[in-house]
């Protein structure tokens, strides 16, 4: 088995990773080959026996994606791509990456033509949905994103289905929920706060939270999205039928309801470390954005994810921080 | 007012031509310029007072969006396409003249950069719907196309929502029905029975029909078509929000429907030239395709269409057949 991860140096990457060597193994059959890219120098997995190698590339420029497929991975996981804030910055360097990247990716396969059809598992995100909602996402639910990041995802769904309806390849795509609690440091992203207000309290640091505590959102942990992706590989053609692009399933809750496991968690203390600062930009964004599914099709394929939001904050405690919060002692009265 | 019509010499192109140079303004302006482009010449309007301008281009060849949209004409109709049929026999002619076409035609716009922005009313299709289908199709229905050409337009759909939330054009993308009475001879197109099944009777030849004549589908005139986008044309763009395509009105009915208005119209003999013919792969493809929508937004915004198929057929045998059945005399007993 030959697994080709692109954007492998992003945290879903490095995560996949990750659990790709520790399991040695990818639908039951031995991992004998990595290729990891990425526009950075993705990192050499410390523990595997096989072989990887490590390609620094822009999956978008001449020729780069022939030579990220020439190896014939059995299994692609596309990852790359500009996020959110970027491309609605950059308008060019948002289509180039994320429409003409992926579609480079997709005809460099094709362009094989001597009977190789990997799968290809794509990321793609709920971004693609664009408000008003009912209050729960049907399956059958259009289309209408509010970002170009949004409008580049849908558009390489579409692509990927026509591409898999053709026989060029076996793909999938995962609509992936807003993944927390990322680890690393605060960032700029509109969605950054979901995080971080749970793993800078947990840090022993003061969080920001600039929208009210009525906010409903779609979350999962990162575990859960290397889940889905690992999953989503396992998953055989006739399952999926022409419909191969998925909701995936999250966990909805208030940001209040984040606060109050947090609480639960790591007590009153460490949870009073967040700072309310209303800021009507970051509300605007995220009033536009979904913040319940009804995933009915990915939960009957078997995609699984946390019961509770408790779920999620203890798998960010166990995968990053040691099983241990660092001012446990704090929480529990200072 | 300056008008460029793309694909202006395919059939729906002529009958806009014909009406714009007929009606001689749009949107309460005069019409003082139009230009035509297709890969075959279009015809030169006869009546038409203004300047018009007649090129023969492939819009996805480098520099001919940027030299169409030189002369900075007010309103776009982006007709140019490849059918259905054509873009699942050739992939790639498919996906460089629908998709690449349409993107350089949207970044020759938005390169201008010089505050121009024109509206640009694209002709999507009903393609980008794939079954199974709810009994009515809502406006919130997901797109999930089973041809390339389907998923084509589902794409410049959502490029066109981008760029024109972005504030580089005014976009408008409008779901036709299946055409019918397409004038002309009969054609290799799955969906060609549906206007042979009425225009060969009318003009004294037998037609063949492939399917059970409970087949239901979704229907429109040339003459509606046309009325669509002059409609979409004066559409003030804060009518629309976000979601800028859409589903067009149509009229529901059963293959056995419209022998019966074609009998009612034309009398039993006529009728009666319809030879049946079943042909399973015809049957597989009309499965696919959306029956009936329930376009609320379309008919909201004022989008109209003919009330039954009797009417439609008056509009053929008025718009092609000067008001008069060929064999007229035969269907009333010979």
């Amino acid at each position: 088995m030959h697994i080709l991860i692109t954007g492998a140096a992003g945290m879903i990457g490095r995560k996949l990773t990750e659990r790709l060597t520790k399991d040695g193994a990818l639908n039951g059959r031995p991992i004998e080959r990595l290729t990891l890219t990425d526009v950075v120098a993705p990192q050499m997995p410390g523990a595997f026996a096989g072989k990887a190698d490590i390609a620094t590339s822009d999956i978008a420029a001449p020729g780069e994606a022939v030579r990220l497929v020439a190896g014939r991975p059995d299994v692609v996981f596309h990852l790359a791509g500009i996020v959110s804030g970027e491309a609605e910055l950059d308008f060019d360097k948002g289509y180039r990456i994320n429409l003409d990247g992926t579609r480079a990716l997709l005809e460099a396969i094709r362009a094989a033509s001597d009977g190789y059809r990997p799968k290809v598992v794509f990321t793609s995100s709920i971004a693609v949905f664009g408000a008003p909602f009912p209050q729960a996402i049907p399956d059958e639910f259009h289309l209408t994103p509010l970002t170009s990041y949004g409008a580049q995802k849908a558009i390489c769904e579409l692509m990927l289905a026509d591409y898999t309806r053709r026989g060029f390849l076996d793909g999938v795509g995962i609509r992936l929920p807003s993944i927390v609690v990322r680890p690393g440091k605060p960032n700029k992203a509109a969605s950054g706060f979901f995080s971080g207000i749970i793993r800078e309290p947990l840090a022993g640091h003061e969080a920001v939270l600039p929208v009210p505590e009525t906010v409903l959102h779609w979350h999962a942990s990162p575990r859960s999205a290397v889940g889905f992706l690992v999953h989503a590989a396992g998953l055989a053609r006739d399952t999926l039928g022409p419909r191969i692009n998925l909701a995936m399933p999250g966990v909805c809750c208030t940001v209040g309801e984040q606060i109050a496991a947090l609480r639960r968690i790591a007590g009153d203390k460490l949870a009073a470390r967040i700072r309310r600062e209303p800021d009507p930009l970051i509300m605007r964004i995220v009033d536009g954005w979904p913040s319940r599914f009804d995933p009915r099709r990915a939960l009957a394929l078997g995609f699984r994810v946390e019961a509770t939001f408790d779920d999620i904050i203890r798998a960010h405690i166990e995968d990053e921080l040691g099983g241990k919060i660092s001012c446990h002692t704090l929480a529990n009265g200072e």
